[in-house]
């Protein structure tokens, strides 16, 4: 993985004359390493979130004493947006392994970059509004009476938070994988 | 514009004898109208929303009766999320005024589309998390105990909720750019 990225550099800024289908084809082996890790932070950001529960021993006047993910919206939301993206992930890395072998390749990598871009819309959408409603839980909002529920539900607060991490860890990545095809594409 | 985008389509799928840089242009023309646009409905959602406050004539036991958008952190950043993408529209027009003169630049099309989508990226994020917090304004979260102050708070509601279609209307502009972007740089 580091050498593929040395080779990209050396190819980019110094040895202009280094045969450039074989930059494309180290870019190539670096698409497809980064799109397994982006799978990989997808899939368990959607188990993590759409396993979470937690009932409680006891119960308050205001508060009901058992949380899941799909009490709000906006979680199921970000479970269906990670499993469609980690679907695409996977079927992606079919063309990701096609490049390798052709790494002269245009139409197939303008595709990649339209469907990689659309999916990188979708889970930042999905990320970035379960954080919105996460931060709500942890903090609440007194202007709009809205109570922090995270104050009873720990475990459950805990898990949807840290099921944050593996969507933006793939957020990054989109935006590096459609660099890339970028610089791929400029290259042939 | 349209003859612009019959000119790329007819370019790419049936004469492909037509002068490249003739297409090239064509397509640049577009991505500078496309910008304009973005940057017009990123500036219309960033004043709409920055500038909405509602003072109610009564207030109750439980809700204020002055309702701003800072009052909630996610329209905040929201606010700064479109500004930041405003203000990046601008000074982009230069470079695809650039692209328009100088049709066959490789360098400086892979930087806009680095840039590109970050933007996009920032721009959903702000989108979304603030849809996620305007749908919970409306509709309140009765497993939470989260009241919907949309009930109370009726143009405010109303303000908040119509500045997001700016931002959408960007985001898919955003996607378009970049596929063109890489379109462009294919055809080189």
């Amino acid at each position: 993985m580091k050498g593929a990225a040395a080779a990209i550099e050396l190819g980019e800024s110094k040895i202009g004359s280094t045969p450039r289908s074989g930059v494309n084809r180290g870019a190539a082996i670096l698409d497809f390493i980064l799109r397994i890790i982006a799978f990989l932070g997808t899939l368990v950001s959607a188990i993590a979130m759409g396993t979470t529960r937690e009932r409680l021993p006891f119960f308050t006047q205001f508060l009901q004493f058992r949380a899941e993910y799909n009490d709000l919206p906006t979680f199921t939301f970000f479970v269906v947006a990670n499993s469609i993206v980690c679907a695409y992930l996977m079927f992606s890395l079919a063309l990701s392994i096609f490049h390798i072998i052709r790494s002269n390749a245009k139409n197939s990598r303008i595709i990649l970059i339209f469907f990689d871009t659309g999916m990188l819309a979708l889970l930042t959408a999905g990320a970035s509004a379960a954080t919105a409603i996460v931060y709500l839980a942890h903090k609440g909002n007194a202007k709009a009476n809205w109570f922090p529920i995270c104050q009873q539900f720990n475990s459950f607060c805990e898990r949807i938070s840290g099921s944050l991490i593996g969507s933006f860890v793939a957020i990054v990545i989109f935006v590096l994988l459609i660099l890339m095809s970028a610089a791929a594409l400029s290259r042939r």
